[in-house]
C-alpha cells in the first residue's frame, strides 16, 4: 500500500473523539471468517466464545469470565454480583464511568446508592480518601454501608498506582468489603506500568475489561470473577439484562483475535499521546493532567480555548474529528493526523490568547459534544 | 453438495431443541463479509445498523426501529418505555415469555408486578380474559393498575388470531392501556396467516421482532415503536442494561440478510412441523395444542411417554437433538431429521403403552431440560 | 347505658367494609393515657414499644420482634428480609394480598417476580399447588426461581389447615426456600381452630400480624423472624420505607392493649359472621365459600344479585355500611345491626330473583367499591 | 411547680442528641384524649386526619397535603410523585438526609442516581453549584439527566437564604427541572429569617415538613405539593410503601396540636443553641459554622477535641445526653441543662489543649455515636 492508502485504510486514520471508533482489522474479519463457531452461547455450546472466555482466564488469573456486551454490561453485572441484601451503597470516584456514564444503571440494577468521591490528589483515589468517604455497617439504620468500592483503571488516562491498590485491596479485604475494577483500559494501565494484567486483577472480586476499545475488536467486553459461582450469577444477570447472545462466535473470534495481536500496538497509541502532549508543554496549552497513556485531556478553560471553535476547526479544516479537549489516540491513526491534531489545537490556543473564551458556565463536566451526536442521530426515522 | 454434504453443512441440520439454533448461512456470511460498515453504532453512526432499522421501518409501518442484542433486551426496554409512574401491572399469558423466561427483569427494570391470566380457550388470550383480569386505574391505592397489556404471536407457536388483537388493541386504546407485542415469533404468525407484519404492528404501541429465531441471523431482535421519541427513550434503557454496541454492522448486516433471504424459508419450518403433526396424529400420540406453525408440543403427560426417555433415545439412537415434547422446526433441518424424530417420538410412544410413564408430579412447567444443558455448562473454569 | 347509648358509643357498630374499621375502646385509650412512654422509637429508647414487641415474642415463640406502621409494612419488610439476590420469584395464592393489594410493593422494594397460582381446591394452597408452581433453583438462566414461598392464613375468611401448612413448611425446609406468613388475622384462624399462635408460627421463617384489623389497636402490625439479625435488617428495611417513627409509646401502648385484651372478643366476630352465613343458607342466598371465620363472602354473581343495589340499599335503607358481597364482622358491631344486614341481603337477593342482575363482565375482582370511597375522596382542597 | 419538676416533667430537659427527642407536652396529650376521631385514614375518613391536612395547606399555600409517619417517607414519596421514566438523577448538597441517612431509599423507590455537591461557599448550595453540576437531559444516552434538585432548609441548623432559593427556582422552572424542599426543620428557617412558610412553599414542587423535631409531635411528617393530583400519586406511593394508617387521628390530633401551640416556642431553642454558641466563641471553642437556628455543630476535629471524651463527660459528670459535637437544641430543654453542656464542652475543650485528640482519621462523616445506641439496642430479644 502506498501511504495515502494506508492512511485511509482504516476509518479511523483520524478519529479522536474516543478509542472505541477503533474497528476490526482486515486480519481480525478473514481470522474469523476462516475460524468462528456458531453455537447458541445462552446454551453455552459456541466453542469461539468458551475459547475467548479461557483465554482471559489464563491472562486474568481468575477461574472464570464472562464474554458481555459492552463494558457497561461488565461494569453492572459486575457490581451486582458482589451485593447481596440492600440498603447498600457503592464507593468510587466521582469521575468513575459508573457514576456518570452508565444512565444510572446501580440505582435499577443494583438498587445502590453511589457516593462518589474526589480525590484529594487531583489524580485518583487513595486509602485516605477511601477512609474518609467509606460507611462502615456498624448497624446505622439510616446509612447505606459500603459493599463495594468500585476502581477504575485507567481513569481519565490517568494509571492508578498498584501499591495504591493494594492499600486499599487490604483494607477491604480485612472490613469484608467488596473490589470491583472497571478495567475497560486496564489493558493501557499494563502497557504503561508493565504491571502484568493478573497482578492487577488479583487484588479484585471482579474485573470488567473492554475488547472494543484500543484492541480494535467490534464488542464486547469481559468479565472475570474470583469464583466460578460468582460468574454463574453474573450470567443469570447478563440474562435479565437481555445480554444473551444466540451465536456469538464470530463476536468472540474477533475479541480474541484483538487480544492476541493488537494488545501489542497499544504502545503506539501511548505514543501518539505522549507527542500530542509534549507539543502541548512545548507551546504553553495546559493539561488537565499528565499524559500516563493515551488520552491527552487539554484544559480548555484554564487556556480560554473555546471547545466549540476546536471543534469547528478539527471538522472544517484539519480534517480530524474531535469532541472538545479530551483527545483519544489509538493505534488506528494515523501520524499525519497527529500532526494535524497538533496544528488544530495550536491555532485554537492562538486565538484564545488573542480573544480568550468566557465559558457560559454551564456543565463543565460533559465529556462529550452531544450536539454534534445529535446532528446525526441513531435514529431511524421512515420518510412517509 | 452431495445429499450427505448438504444435511451436515449447517450445524443445525438435526437440531430441534429450539429454533434459536438456526445459523448464518455461507451466503449470509460472505455477504456481509463483503458488505458490513464498522461505525459506531452507540454514537449512531453505524450505516449496516441504520440500515437494518431503516428497512424494519418500512417492514412495520413504524416510523423509528432499534436494534438489540437480544428479545429478552428489546422486550424489557419496550414494556419499559410504555411504563412512565409506578405502582403500576402488566397483564399478559401466563405462559409469556416475559413472565417465565426473562429471570424477573419486569420486577428489576420495569418495577412493574406481572398479572398472568389463563386464556379460557386454551390457546390464547381473549378480550374476555382481559377484561375478567385487567386492574382499571380507578384511584383505589391498594393496587397497581394495568398500565401495558403484552401479547405474544405465536406463543408456543400458536397463532393469535389478528381480529382477536384487533378486539384487545381497540380496548386498550379506550382505557389508556399500551399494548406490547413480543412478537418473536411474528415471523411465523404472518406466514401462516398471509396477515401482513404492518398490519399486526399496527395494533400496537410497541413490537419486539427476534431476528435470531427462524431467520438464522447470529443475533440481535428489533424494536420498533408508534413514535420516534419513544425509540429515543428506548435507546437510552438500551444503553442502561449494556446493550450499547460499537460497532454492530456486521451483526446488523447478517440481521438484514436474513430478513430478506430467509423469511421465505419459514413455511418450510411449518411443513416440517406440520409433517411431524400428522405423523403423531396418525399414530395415536396426543399434541397439547394443533400445529399452527413450527412447534410441536407432544403431550407426553396425556401420552404417560417419558421427557428424559424421549431424549435419551433422540441421543443416543437417532442422532436428532431433543429437549423433551416440545419440538421446534426451522428451515435448516434435513427432512431426513424429520424422519428419525418422528421414528424417535414412536418409539417412546410405544414404550409409554407397555410402561406408562408415572410423573413426579414436581414442577411440569419447565420447558427446558437443564440437565442436560448443565452437563455441558457455559462456565470456563481454569485447569490450575 | 341504655342500648341505644351502647350502639353508638363505638363509631362501628354498623361497619361491615372491614375489620380495620374497629377502633379503639375507652379503656384502651385511658390505659394509654396512663402508661404509654414516650421514648425516641427509632433509637430503641422507647419502653411501651419494647413491651409490645417482647410480648409478641412470647405469643408466637419468635426471638425477635418489629413493630411496624402497617400490614402492608410488614408483609414488604418481612418478605425482603428473607430474598437476598436476585432475580427470583414469590410464590404465593392468586387472592394473596401481598400480589393484589400492596400496589405491586413487592416489584419495587424487592425486585422479586410474583407468581400467583390458583388452589385446586378453590379455598387455599396445598403442597400439590406448590410443586405444579415451583421454580426449582437449577441454574437456567432464563428463570427466576422460587426464592419464599408467602401464605396467607386466613384468606378470604378461610383457615388454611395446620397440616397443610406443616407438610409445605417441611417442603421449604427441604429446598432452600423460605416460607413467610402474612398473619394479618391469624389471630381469626387461631381462635377458630383452637391451634395456638405458636404453632403456626413454628413453620415459618417470617410472620406479620396486624393489630389494627379485629383486635381494635388504631395503628400497627408486628413482624416476627425466625433469628434477631433477621428482626436487625428488617428495621433497616422499615427505615428505609420511612416506617421509623419517633414516639410510637401511645400506639405500641394501645396495640399491647389490644393484644391483652381484646382477643377473646375475637370469637364474637365469628358468631356474628356465622349467624349471617346461616341466615343466608337458610335463605337460598349462596355464598362464595363457608363461613370459617369472620367475613362472609356472598357469591353476587352466582346469585344474581347487584353489588350496587346491595350497597345503596345498605345505606339508604338498613343504616349499615357494607362494599358489595364481602361482609367483615368485628367484635364491635352491635347485634342489631347483624339483623339489619340480614334483612338487606334477603331484599337484594329477593330483587335478583325478579330482577336478575346482568353483570357487564368488567373487573369481576374488585373487592372494594371505590366509587363510595372516592366520593369521600381522602385529600383536602383548598378552597381558594 | 417547684424548679425541680420542671425540670424533670419532661424527659428531654437533658437531652441534647436530637430535636426528635421531644416529646408530646400534657397539654397536647390531653387535648387529643380528648377531641380526636378514629376514622380508617387510608378509606380517607377521619377528621382529625383530614384537619391537620387541611390546616397544612393553609400554612403553605398549596392546594394538598398528606400525613406520613415520617421525614423520611415523605421525602422519599415527594421525590418519587416529582419523577416519571428513569434513567434520571437527583442533586443534592453532599450533606443531605436524603442522600445521606435514608438508607439508599432513592435507588430503591425511585431507581434514581444522587449526585451530591459541595457547595462552594461551605454552608448552602448556590445557583452556580447547581450550573455545575446539573446534567441537561441533552440526549445523551451515557447519562442520568437531572429530573429534581432537592434542597433542604435548615441543613445542619444552617439556613439557605430565600434568594438562592428563588435563583435556583427560577432556573428549575426554565430548565423543566422539579425542586424539591427537606424542610424537616423549616419551621426554624421561618422562625429565624421571619419569612414565611408560605413564601418558602412558592418555590417548590414539592415541601416535606416534619411534626415530631422541634414541635414536639410524637410522630409524622407532611407532604405538599403543587397540584391535587400530585398528592393523589403520593398517597398511592405512601401505601405502596406501607404507610397507610388506618386510626391515625389521635397522632395527627396531636400533630395539630403542636402545629398551633408549638411554633412559637422554636425561637427558645434558638436562644438555646446562642447562647451556647456564644459562650463557645467566647472561650475559643471553634464551630463548624455559626449558629442560624437549634444546632451548634462544635468542630472537634480543629478543636483537637476528642468526641468520645465528650459523650462521656456528658453522661458521667453533667447529665445531659450528648452523640459528640453536634449539638440539637429545643424548647423542652431546661436553663441549667444548658449550663451543664457548656461546662462539659469547656472541661473537653480545656482536656484537649493539654491532651490533643489525634482521631484515627476513620469515617470523619458519621454525626451519631452508634456504639452509645447499639449499647441500648432497638431488639427485644426473649430470654430463653
Amino acid at each position: 500500500m502506498t501511504t495515502d492508502e494506508e492512511e485511509t485504510f482504516h476509518q479511523t486514520y483520524n478519529e479522536f473523539r474516543s478509542d472505541t471508533f477503533t474497528v476490526p482489522t482486515r486480519s481480525m474479519i478473514e481470522s474469523s471468517y476462516l475460524n468462528a463457531t456458531y453455537g447458541d452461547s445462552v446454551y453455552g455450546e459456541d466453542e469461539s466464545t468458551l475459547a475467548l472466555e479461557s483465554r482471559m482466564c489464563e491472562i486474568t488469573g481468575k477461574p472464570a469470565a464472562l464474554f458481555c456486551a459492552s463494558g457497561t454490561m461488565s461494569n453492572q453485572i459486575g457490581l451486582r454480583v458482589n451485593l447481596m441484601q440492600p440498603p447498600y451503597s457503592i464507593l468510587c470516584d466521582h469521575r468513575a464511568h459508573v457514576f456518570l456514564h452508565e444512565a444510572a444503571g446501580l440505582a435499577t440494577l443494583s438498587q445502590a446508592m453511589v457516593h462518589p468521591v474526589v480525590p484529594r490528589n487531583g489524580r485518583y483515589l487513595t486509602l485516605e480518601d477511601v477512609l474518609s468517604n467509606v460507611t462502615f455497617d456498624d448497624g446505622d439504620i439510616h446509612a447505606a454501608p459500603t459493599k463495594v468500592i468500585s476502581l477504575e483503571n485507567t481513569l481519565h488516562g490517568i494509571v492508578m498506582p498498584v501499591e495504591e491498590i493494594a492499600r486499599i485491596s487490604q483494607f477491604c479485604r480485612e472490613h469484608d468489603i467488596k473490589l470491583h475494577l472497571d478495567g475497560a483500559r486496564l489493558w493501557n494501565a499494563s502497557v504503561a506500568t508493565g504491571v502484568s494484567i493478573k497482578e492487577y486483577c488479583s487484588y479484585f472480586d471482579t474485573v470488567s475489561l473492554c475488547l472494543s476499545k484500543s484492541l480494535g475488536a467490534p464488542m464486547g467486553s469481559i468479565l472475570v470473577a474470583s469464583t466460578t459461582q460468582m460468574i454463574r450469577k453474573a450470567n443469570h444477570f447478563k440474562k435479565q439484562s437481555g445480554g444473551g447472545i444466540r451465536q456469538s462466535g464470530l463476536m468472540a473470534s474477533m475479541a480474541l483475535y484483538a487480544v492476541e495481536h493488537n494488545l501489542a500496538k497499544i504502545a503506539k497509541s501511548h505514543a501518539f499521546a505522549r507527542q500530542i502532549g509534549e507539543f502541548c508543554q512545548r507551546n504553553g496549552i495546559l493539561l488537565e493532567s499528565p499524559v500516563d497513556t493515551n488520552f491527552v485531556f487539554v484544559d480548555c478553560k484554564a487556556n480560554k480555548m473555546d471547545p466549540n471553535l476546536l471543534i469547528e476547526l478539527a471538522t472544517r479544516k484539519y480534517n480530524v474529528k474531535l469532541m472538545g479537549g479530551r483527545i483519544a489516540c489509538h493505534f488506528q491513526l494515523h501520524p499525519s493526523s497527529i500532526e494535524r491534531v497538533e496544528k488544530c489545537l495550536l491555532e485554537c490556543y492562538q486565538e484564545s490568547l488573542v480573544n480568550p473564551h468566557q465559558p457560559d458556565n454551564k456543565n463543565n463536566k460533559k465529556m462529550y459534544n452531544f450536539d454534534a451526536i445529535k446532528a446525526k442521530g441513531n435514529l431511524i426515522e421512515s420518510t412517509d
